[in-house]
């Protein structure tokens, strides 16, 4: 009798299962939606930041997801001031918006090294940049990249509650928290 | 000489007009990235929050940005407390990360009479949500939508500064600031 295409989303169990289903893809795929979530975190000002980052892994027993940054980060100052990130992503394939937070730690030096080895040459660019990231610099093309694991950071985020939107032919809304061990809850849309 | 299908990336003038240029897209056309983009406000309690927003209009002269939004919603809450923003899209067309951070008047009642006689009748329903939204429903469709222009409220963000980054085949990153004029600045990405 429904012509929603996605019977996941009549369901808490199924939403939430589905959530952890397009975050493992995010992981595994580079074009899926969840592989860039947009991380927003508070400033060490108080103000509102948000930035693309990349989905590094997921464990949805431990209701983790990490990602891999650069130390010298503005987003690194914001988490050691605020070690709280809200994580938004819109997957548009499952007419869906996953919006996730998180209380994150910053994982360096020996705790990450097993990881930095697993990183490839190419990637490692990426925490590299002389000067450091967001520092002026006199013409565009005024820097340079030479891989130090000094300056890779993991940052592990522990999912502490979820609120998900479903915009099916009906909208749906729903909230998971840890606390009460992700049993779910509607909420109006 | 260049291989770049981006020449507008490679001056702080030319990134500035790209990053008004795909914004009025996005007020024009519903599949244009900058439709969507992501806002990111702190909650009263000072945690971050992110959630899709629609872009509803652009003046690259007064450089402000208009959303709709019901008055009701937690966004509305937290720029009250905060009244800043972080707005955030991803273009993949163009390569191009935009991020803005913007301050926030919250216009209701009969300065917004004027827009809400233009909003859709099918788009009204995204105002009118009883109960509020994010309050506890026992069963996912448990909720009415009645349009009340009591309950719109339109989010004027006034752009006081912009981060861009373009991943060409060289990552170029500037900052942009009301402060300044716009004149622009080069940034290590």
């Amino acid at each position: 009798m429904t012509t929603d295409p996605h019977p996941w989303a009549t369901t808490l169990d199924g939403l939430h299962a589905q959530v952890w289903a397009r975050l493992a893809r995010g992981v595994a795929d580079r074009r899926a939606p969840a592989r860039h979530p947009t991380l927003a975190t508070v400033s060490p000002d108080g103000w509102p930041e948000a930035r693309t980052v990349v989905l590094r892994a997921a464990d949805p027993t431990a209701a983790t997801l990490d990602l891999h940054t650069d130390l010298r980060s503005a987003k690194v100052a914001a988490l050691r001031a605020t070690p709280r990130a809200a994580l938004h992503i819109w997957d548009q394939t499952a007419h869906l918006q996953i919006r996730l937070i998180a209380d994150v730690t910053i994982l360096t030096g020996d705790s990450v090294a097993q990881t930095w080895a697993k990183v490839p040459e190419a990637s490692r660019r990426a925490y590299a940049t002389t000067p450091a990231p967001g520092h002026p610099i006199p013409a565009a093309l005024d820097y340079q990249t030479t891989p130090d694991q000094t300056f890779f950071a993991i940052l592990r985020c522990k999912v502490q509650a979820m609120d998900i939107l479903h915009l099916g032919p009906e909208h749906r809304r729903a909230a998971f928290d840890r606390s009460s061990g992700w049993c779910g809850a509607w909420l109006s849309p």
